[in-house]
């Protein structure tokens, strides 16, 4: 299968599992525990159908918003994700660049496996941080000095993760930290030689931007997460981040919340918009799908914040509903994970050209030019 | 299996798929992206209760009706259908025949293999034709003559087809256009020679309504349907059906809508009846299925236009459920199609047999004997 | 497998496959077209949950009950059910006589293989005669009269078939009127030698109550089926229910509504009580189960008619949750045939016993001793 | 598979299938009837969804609770179970002691095959006994006595077995008062001869704490389950249960209720805790899960009574949810029975170790550190 017969993210999926070895695969696809949030993030959508408005004029639809004041041609952010480089060689650098060329936001994580000022180098786009406040408070603040440095356009602070989330795949496959390898997963590395190449050829997964942070020695993947791990602060509230938006004085978005009761704390913290996210459904299982949070979220501070919907999303259509249900943008994660492993840059650009075509077409046949004409008429809960 | 050991319109489609190449089963049995509307078309007449009436004199059923001027002998429209001769080289003629002989409505459409005058002169039944309002007003100006000259009874304008829907088993099989061939696609045609040879013999699949525009060295399929698709015109607005509405002056159906607002503006528009559809799940996927929709345009414009409800239609039933729920009458595409690739003119009456057979006894068994006496009692939301 | 080894009825039910002809098990299993209804009638008992009550006294369980003037052990009726010598040679004698040893009521079909004054020499039980109402009333009349003599208790008025349902396993085997074989269905005959030599040995299938009425060289089961199917009359209405109540003068009960509106027309014309029942599903298919109709029925006429569930009924559990919701006692079908066909007698005693059994547990456990304290408050609606 | 492989509760029941002969796992798993009871224990769950609280110090989760009087590390009880040395010769010995081990609550069943005073003797841990009333009230009475003279906690009276529940599954494998065995089933106790070797080493199955009741010769298991439940008393009430509060005078669960009216009478007969449960869906198939009934009862009687949830746990987000609709503990039964036959003491003690992990987890994502701080704000009903 070429990419260019990839029409959907679903056969998109079926090529990155061809391409990777089952244990990577899992790790990209997994969710906690028992997976009801992961395949309710999803699914949740299709409670909500569309209703059309025919006889539009729609020869000119244009998806175009600002989202933390960037200009985008499309509403759509691509979600911090860590590791990258597991899935495809040209890891960050390539995400970052097929974003800025379909005009989408780009995020990178502190786990990633490119120094943020390399990705800030390589692509011209709109680009966000992905932040944690860490123990260390001087890290926090290293990271937002760096970030201003480069020229980052937002920070973007994970609040679900105060500890890991129970994937049981990863647990199964040996994905953990330290890795724990069992006859069938070596098995599955084996088979797929061409990605081990590419892993030795660039130099593995260091977690590039605290790496500088371990001892030269340790400079190993396993030793750096562990660093990480244990540099988050299990005590953090609401203060911090009340400091870190005064420390970054730009645009902040808040990410990993599902309450509008958590919406207002962040509102009042002097973040610019909130990400409604469960994680991918790797965190807590089951919580609401994100979609299904968007309105009393909208509801209570949607006149303050910039709401942006994170999770589930595999269709144009499925960003077309949660704009309906209140949200400025959707952010997606694997759809773009799954273009990176299928074909590295060509990929996730093929991945943003679907969702995008996707979702002119729902456009176009729902009577709708603009991103900002979306509401409540255009929904209704099923059945 | 022979025609006459179809006792269903399930069994009938398994003889059809039996019949025809994959490529062209998928064409007429796909529907939009994940093909929930499709599915959901059909199961959401399961979630209507029939709540029968005993000890009433049924001796005599009388299923006739008026629908767009026309006196049916049932309630049921066949709806249009493009490139028929696909399925069987007796194409829109055996179908307007058969629709004459069952007494029911029959649509051609725009984009059929027959010219519009040869269905005129082949059937003598009730028949409307199916428009659209193309970039050149000239072109369907021409189209409304031609069909006042045939004598066509009514006028049917599309309106969910600004733009094509996104039909995935169609880019898997390569049934777009232009074709893109598989290896596997055509294997299935290879081992269909029958079909193969009937397609050759009967010249293929000209667009007979519009080839004439398209310069006579470019007569292929392909170049009509990409001059087709060129002349839609994404501006088009209710004032161009108001202009149809006066440029016909005749019985006029909106076919394609799905909410009360849109019913609302096209009785505005001049029309006399709304076709509630989703173009058979090929078009939007996600949108209502028609049988939801049709109480609140009932609601809505119940006293000033026709409500016709197209779209999942299997049993005779299913006709009852949509006018107990305030329907005139039901359209029906693929249950005709599998008629008429599982036998011609002898399939499509076959099909519309079995409908009518099942309709009539429903009828019996929930002691109603006319059509117009179904209403809101004779049925409960389930559960 | 024998009888002793089903423990309920689902083991029962695979016994009697076994030993059927498949086209026998069909016609007894089959409902109308998708079997919707068929299906729904048991699984619509689990939407209901039981409440128990604990510590209560139950070292006395009574379920005693008085159903259309007849004192029964249990709250159980035997329905009504055509042609049972194909399941086994013992016939209606067999059921009638497991009946009367059971404690339940019995019904008799007109349509049996047995005359009605022979299955009342057999058994002593309490027997109920089920009637149609014929063109020529006639017929009716001396079916009464001879009911009348043979001291039969009660009459059963069925209402829901005024013509045939449309069973579409008895079209894919054959077991039409008259029969149309299949190769596959005479293999599964072929396979069967002991169920032929019973059916040759005892006489065949004669509708043994009207027979006389046909020419005496036309008595053969195909001819005869269709005297009465030429019988029945699409006519009546409820006068005709009225002018049978005068007839009969006794209790007389209504079978095959599921409406309020219709129970308060059968309580009008003079009925004793209302069988709620959809023909097991072999009727009219989309109707609601009768185990949802009870409530809007009791609250409609339960202080004047007794109600009494019948369909879908395959656990003691399930006949506690209809009286629970109003219902007088149940009446079960399918169940007893699949012991008349795993063994005759004796397999139609097992099976009662296992109902019995399951009833007795469960209104322990339930904390009630008896039927007439069941009631809304042991109920709740899932979820 | 080993222990440590066991990362959830799911793969420790299959670890314990694969270790017992399947008439003793089928004995460990199996429900009443249809399993309708048992298999929505579980499901219910699902239904519920938590909402995280995000940015809360949750640095020191504190799981430490008070229930009947005992302080526990963290709300979980082990439900009495009977027979446990059908799972492992270490039996009720040693799940007291994973149960002391782990802060739980341990609760021993009057038919469990190790005497009351040597799991006493065995265990430091808090310890509660379930007691039946039977006909001889002396031997309630001097269960009491010995429950005192060995320092047990808590008394437990089970009231929702005044008879036994019809699990289907054991009269299909024989695992019945007397064992009946089937080839199939002898089969399966052939091919693991561990577990026969530890039976015959260890002393088989004797109810140790009441088979001095039974006259020496007949000290077979069988007979003193027949002595047991010749014993029960179908005629109890809530007079018995007054009467054995006063006669305990401490802590006293009453153990099998579903209803709020239940609830009353319990708080009214001098109980300090209900425990909501239907047996594990053991006795009366087609009643609620345990987890949906709590609300109610919590609403009827909160402020009088400690609510245990027994029923369906297989997650540590399970005892979340519980506690979060009202509960002040969970109760688990078969979780440490799939650890027990895994591997004895040290299987139970890896169930509740899983659990515990899982809980402590899912409070940090949650956002809160207590048990006591969790209430209707941490959920809301799906969909």
């Amino acid at each position: 299968m070429k990419l260019s017969r990839c029409h959907n993210i679903a056969t998109m999926r079926r090529l990155a599992r061809r391409r990777l070895p089952r244990p990577v695969f899992d790790y990209l696809e997994g969710g906690a525990e028992d997976e009801i949030s992961l395949e309710r993030n999803t699914a949740a959508f299709d409670e909500y159908e569309l209703l059309p408005t025919c006889l539009r004029d729609i020869a000119e639809i244009d998806l175009g918003t600002e989202v933390l004041g960037c200009r985008l041609r499309w509403p759509v952010i691509l979600s911090p994700t860590g590791m990258s480089r597991l899935f495809h060689h040209q890891a960050e650098t390539a995400v970052a660049r097929a974003a800025a060329g379909a005009g989408a936001l780009y995020s990178l994580s502190t786990v990633a496996t490119t120094r943020l000022e390399d990705v800030a180098a390589a692509s011209t786009g709109p680009k966000m941080y992905q932040i944690y406040i860490f123990k260390d408070r001087g890290l926090t603040a290293e990271f937002v000095q760096r970030c201003r440095d480069a020229a980052y356009d937002a920070l973007c602070l994970t609040v679900d993760t105060p500890i890991a989330g129970n994937r049981e795949r990863d647990r199964v496959s040996g994905m953990t930290i330290p890795p724990r390898f069992t006859f069938k997963s070596l098995f599955s590395f084996a088979v797929h030689p061409r990605w081990w190449l590419n892993v030795l050829r660039h130099g593995g997964f260091e977690l590039a931007n605290v790496a500088h942070r371990v001892e030269p020695l340790a400079r190993k993947t396993v030793s750096v997460i562990e660093y990480v791990n244990a540099q988050f602060d299990r005590r953090i509230g609401w203060r911090d981040a009340e400091w870190l938006a005064r420390e970054w004085d730009g645009p902040l978005v808040i990410k990993g919340l599902l309450t509008a009761a958590d919406a207002r704390l962040a509102a009042d913290s002097g973040a610019s918009a909130v990400m409604v996210s469960n994680h991918g459904g790797r965190q807590l299982d089951g919580v609401p799908a994100p979609v299904d949070c968007i309105a009393p979220i909208a509801d209570a501070v949607g006149d303050r914040l910039e709401i942006i919907c994170d999770g589930g999303i595999r269709r144009g259509s499925h960003v077309i509903k949660a704009l309906a249900l209140g949200a400025r943008a959707c952010s997606i994660g694997r759809p773009y994970l799954y273009g990176l492993a299928a074909g590295g840059e060509a990929g996730v650009l093929r991945a943003l050209e679907i969702l995008r075509q996707e979702m002119e077409n729902a456009m176009a046949l729902l009577g709708c030019r603009r991103s900002a004409d979306l509401g409540a008429g255009h929904l209704r809960a099923r059945g």
